[in-house]
């Protein structure tokens, strides 16, 4: 995948120092495009300055959310990071060798929880896939900047390997991730509608489409198809839910 | 080849901050033979050792010496590491095909120069093989502690690649075709029911879906899933038409 189309989101980040030196490793792998979830404070201080050394266009270029799915909102493809050994997780290697059919034509997000805590659940439910460095169990913990090097560098390698590759071929258009949330909000209140989610815990069964929907990177026509989807749907369950009173 | 063949060898490493940083990158991957030529006073500092958070024990095991030849006399092959790009150096992931062959039956030490100025010709004269990350020129200089994390990550892959097996590869189940179009009939029925798919050519927009699903590959829990989804729309659609006479 073209370095250009990745984009590193690090999401609630505690400390400045951390954030610079993750600049610093983005822009020695050559990647550019950083957004930062609810960023600290002190991210223009002398100390985080001087840490992000020769990276300041990265740092000074990052683009603030206030939540994950605002910053991934233009991604078509988002992978988080864990720390811990989840099953199904890739390597950074499996995940550079995946990245550009898993960006489609568009941007592939990855995503960076906080230090101590990283991703929350709900985060890495909106993740399309999973990334795990594979570090020694009995030490574990890379620090932010080191997590962000060790991806970056593999996609690098990766992107390298593919300058001096044949062309690829055309990859098909894929919607961004928030058109396909936004359809799948609009499927949720369908069915919602027509009592195929039960009001009292709907999420549930909505996460499982949801990773569905993800795997298959729709189009934009397609999203436009599902979104028509849903608003049929979501008339039938009106109209018999009135027709009959059953609601 | 085994983590426990390989020794890193700091030369002349100017901050103790950064051999402490470096103590951590070898452990998160596994090594723990270090070597110090000329090592840093202030190793024992507070700052250092808290740095070294964890990787104490590499830290305290280190063994010093004087020169780069005394450091590597027990090595049976040496590789240096160099921020230049210089001709015929190997990348990490080249160091860690070749690191077997060698080191042969003994025992691996990989050579890191000083932070500013790097191993001098003489030094990197004493190496069998140089090795370089292959940063973006725009900004190349990794700092040492990053430098032994690439090199140590790719021997770490290459130690893991090893060990394993055939490898896991704990794919997940994928529903039968057949079973795929089951459901996606079923759907087309519901469809046509709630109004969605026009009655006088329905297939065209089911194709679309048909490929939708197939690029998902669902698993044969989410082909259940959409059995029951097109049940439920298929009900609030006889309800709707019963109910109003719309049909």
């Amino acid at each position: 995948l073209e370095l250009s189309r990745v984009e590193i989101v690090l999401v609630r980040p505690r400390r400045p120092a951390n954030v610079a030196a993750a600049c610093r490793a983005m822009k020695n792998m050559g990647l550019r495009g950083l957004r930062l979830v609810e960023p600290p404070s002190g991210l223009g201080d002398p100390e985080a300055r001087a840490l992000a050394y020769g990276a300041w266009d990265v740092l000074d270029g990052a683009i603030p959310a206030t939540t994950l799915g605002e910053a991934v909102s233009a991604s078509v493809a988002v992978v988080g990071t864990t720390g811990r050994e989840v099953a199904g997780a890739w390597t950074p290697r499996r995940l550079a060798a995946e990245a550009a059919a898993l960006a489609g034509g568009g941007t592939l997000g990855i995503v960076f929880g906080p230090e101590a805590t990283g991703l929350t659940g709900a985060e890495l439910e909106r993740c399309h896939a999973l990334v795990h460095v594979p570090t020694d169990p009995v030490h574990p913990s890379l620090n932010l900047a080191q997590a962000v090097l060790v991806v970056a560098y593999e996609l690098r390698l990766e992107a390298l390997a593919r300058d001096a590759a044949p062309p690829p071929a055309v990859a098909t258009e894929r919607a961004a991730a928030g058109e396909v949330e936004a359809a799948i909000l609009e499927l949720r209140r369908a069915l919602l509608e027509i009592g195929y989610l039960d009001a009292a815990n709907p999420d549930h069964i909505l996460a499982e489409l949801r990773r569905l929907a993800a795997r298959a990177r729709p189009s934009p026509r397609e999203v436009v198809l599902l979104r028509g989807l849903a608003r049929q749907i979501a008339w039938a369950g009106r109209v018999a839910r009135s027709g009959t009173g059953a609601g």
